[in-house]
């Protein structure tokens, strides 16, 4: 499996990278069957809405390879990350493909759907990383150093290939602009430390920080531009994202940096109107490791259209008032 | 030594609650020296503003009692955080009263002076308690449970008693208002776990959260007031707390929720104009325990005077631009 890559096909089954054990440790884990895939989406082997939703796919033809009837390998699955867009998109899809073909083929056309969405996913990613260096060019006109930052992983490890929110910083690196990213650590499960990571490995210069101090940082002056992901985007462009991209969009405003939204199509719920509707997971108290406090650990929060620049997509920059231009 | 302080004196020494080692263990720890007091107050075995500046007169006490010049216990005391206006505030104070005083007396003054401010910490506090609770009596009318939210630990743990945003809670539970206190985990030191030890001991209920949780809390109604501490607090009202408070205090303006600081006038830095002047203490990266990778730890952020409804002091609750009416 290529190095910069988290999913793939091995002699019927489906290698992924085992993210649980990043940073210290580069694992694989081999998906035999659809509960393997289940468990690798819920206990988060796999994160991040695209890389979800390809898992899911994959997990579809691997439970049609166990011959488990269609409905209940779609029920399995989505019931695992409720949040996720990305994950029912894909499921969809599959049901949508599955039920126009032939019973005795539908393994092999399961198989075909799900390379299908990985490479797309790949592709909408690389087309985001040069939208995204389009808007940052003149950003880093006139200046320095530009400092970007963004919070969770929205990198190459939560998408089949270049990520979404880090893909434009990769390819500014590329492309031989200055940047420094403040990395977040995105408590309470630390995803900052997996974009460290990965910056680390491309050569990207940045400094992880504890999710407070954004705000001070952005007082500071010393923020030029953030870009995040989004696991759901609303048809007004209200976007659910990992809980405390919220606080950093409202400091954002209150310092007039750009805050934008890096995510491919298929994140935005066209079905719901407003992030009123996004449902938001409220994962298990443990995470904390607060050992028996009471704790309330909910994983989104939802920042406002008002508060975003524009949403990087794979066809283009648009306002998050404009989504429906680029409805599929 | 009294379950519910932090500092007493015995027998010449002076023994601490080593809060380094809470929740987990409740162990104290004996002073004995110069040393002894000024590595208690950089390590943060003692914390939070009141009490480390009672734990910095204690410690020209005891350098004193080793005959140590007085200037030398002052530079090494002083050194030992940066930000916290009450260490100085103490050390300056120390100093007038000494320099008063004829060579001979001098440690039998530095004690009683030292006394003295851990017995005026514990009174101001305790009416801190009760103006803040007159805050809190109409916001509860009306209303089933008052849903309060606090960050880092401002509670008797910080203080030499009864704690400054904390004591207000206590008031409120002691005199059979409904509370439930949103405690925020507080990275990277994580001093939300010993706020919600102490709500534990006095029995209000609270929940933990990840600082990243605040915004969304406030979005869906579930915070009716913020009452956090001070570090410092320039003329015109700016409050340095620790890193985080401003996300709070931004998130709080979106969604109209009542913003307090609380603090004895002992934090007011009258000499210092405004939150721009006010030095941030770095501090050293492990604490965010991530290996080699680059940190940066900034341990404060300054919350602009706009964004306060007021800050409850032992005088009563003052405007942010009225703190000149106060000013001892």
């Amino acid at each position: 499996m290529s190095a910069l890559r988290t999913i793939a096909e091995e002699d019927g089954a489906v290698v992924i990278l085992d993210q649980t054990r990043l940073p210290k440790e580069t694992a694989f884990v081999r998906l035999h069957t659809l509960a393997d895939a289940a468990h690798a989406i819920r206990v988060m082997q796999v994160r991040g809405a695209p890389l979800i939703g390809a898992t899911a796919a994959y997990g579809v033809a691997l439970g049609l390879s166990e011959a488990q009837p269609l409905e209940t390998i779609l029920s399995t699955l989505a019931a695992t990350r409720p949040t996720a867009v990305n994950l029912h998109w894909a499921l969809d899809r599959m049901q949508r493909v599955l039920e126009k073909s032939a019973l005795a083929g539908r393994q092999d056309v399961a198989w075909r759907e799900a390379r299908k969405i990985a490479q797309e996913d790949e592709a909408a990613n690389a087309a985001i990383g040069q939208h995204g260096l389009a808007m940052l060019r003149p950003l880093a006109t006139n200046k320095g150093r530009l400092n970007l930052m963004t919070h969770c992983n929205a990198g190459w490890l939560a998408t089949v290939a270049h990520g979404t929110a880090i893909s434009p910083m990769y390819a500014a690196h590329a492309n031989g602009l200055d940047i420094h990213v403040w990395v977040s650590e995105t408590r309470p499960r630390n995803q900052g430390l997996l974009t460290a990571w990965e910056l680390a490995q491309a050569g990207v210069p940045h400094t992880l920080i504890a999710d407070n101090a954004a705000g001070l940082l952005m007082m500071q002056g010393k923020v030029d531009c953030i870009i995040v992901g989004a696991d759901r985007i609303a048809a007004n462009g209200d976007t659910a994202n990992k809980v405390g991209t919220y606080l950093k969009a409202l400091a954002a405003q209150a310092h007039k940096v750009p805050f934008y939204v890096a995510a491919p199509v298929s994140t935005v719920d066209y079905a719901c109107p407003d992030g009123s509707r996004i449902p938001i997971e409220e994962r298990a108290a443990d995470e904390l490791g607060a050992g028996d406090v009471p704790v309330a650990n909910p994983a989104f929060d939802v920042t406002p259209a008002n508060l975003i620049a524009g949403i990087i997509t794979e066809h283009g920059i648009v306002a998050p008032g404009e989504l429906a231009s680029i409805k599929p």
